[in-house]
């Protein structure tokens, strides 16, 4: 790999160049945001690193719904429920779309005082069928297969932010 | 929203459903496939808040080369380097690749010392000139230009796992 002789820019400070508009977005637009989107990166954090894996969420009235299999992400959000949900469009690094959620892990275990909400987490999941399909619960990894117990759970939306750029 | 009355699936623990094979991929694969990509989504954590933004890269030896402008991810990273990158391509929920990067933030600051870092990490940046574009780091945010003082750094990788699903 060779490395220009003479590269200034971006090495210095000063340039002039095309800018790009950033602004927030409101609340109200974040929300709108996560209503249409379904994939997103969900972190977690233990002893101070982070964790980030991609998720499928349905949102409804300040939370957004999900299930996993048992691994080291349930593991972690359980024993901290701190956690963020990013989801973007992203076209180029000039043009995009990025919501930032800080929420709280709330797992809703299989149990009857949770049922009801077991119950609409899976209707919002299958809003998309496609996406949620049952072969996504049923894995083999190293030849075993996985269990197929689900954890179902929800991140209580706290701060929410969300930025946009344009060229 | 209504919810199915005789919802039995996936609440139940149970099914018979196509399988979705999901394999490990090797550290070799893992590092291929940070070497094609270019977007990820980088996390941070402070007091146990993990925090989620996307973000461009690029790979060489064992670190990911980025900039950015100030603000609350370099706040975050500069009191704890402890940082995960996560980058994947995702067709459906069952066909994808995911690659996790548990790594350290390492500041490139402008300075003799860190000035050919900061050189190859332009030059890795530039292989794609239509993603690195001048405009990308000049920005306007609340109707008034940002600083233009860029922060390099690198992710020095770690540990580094990556899965891949196929239906």
């Amino acid at each position: 790999m060779g490395f220009p002789a003479n590269c200034t820019f971006p090495l210095t400070k000063t340039h002039t160049a095309e800018a790009m508009l950033v602004h927030d977005l409101t609340r109200h637009d974040c929300i709108e945001f996560l209503t249409r989107k379904r994939l997103g990166r969900l972190g977690c954090a233990r002893d101070g690193q982070p964790y980030i894996t991609p998720f499928f969420f349905a949102f409804e009235a300040d939370a957004l719904y999900s299930f996993s299999t048992h691994g080291q992400k349930i593991a972690w959000m359980r024993s901290n429920p701190l956690v963020c949900v990013e989801t973007d469009d992203i076209e180029t690094p000039q043009k995009w779309t990025s919501v930032v959620v800080f929420g709280r892990y709330e797992e809703l275990p299989d149990t009857p005082e949770f049922e009801a909400s077991r119950r609409s987490a899976y209707a919002l999941l299958q809003q998309r069928p496609q996406w949620w399909e049952p072969g996504y619960v049923r894995t083999v990894l190293h030849g075993a297969e996985r269990p197929l117990e689900l954890v179902y759970f929800r991140i209580q939306i706290g701060a929410v932010s969300g930025h946009r750029a344009m060229p």
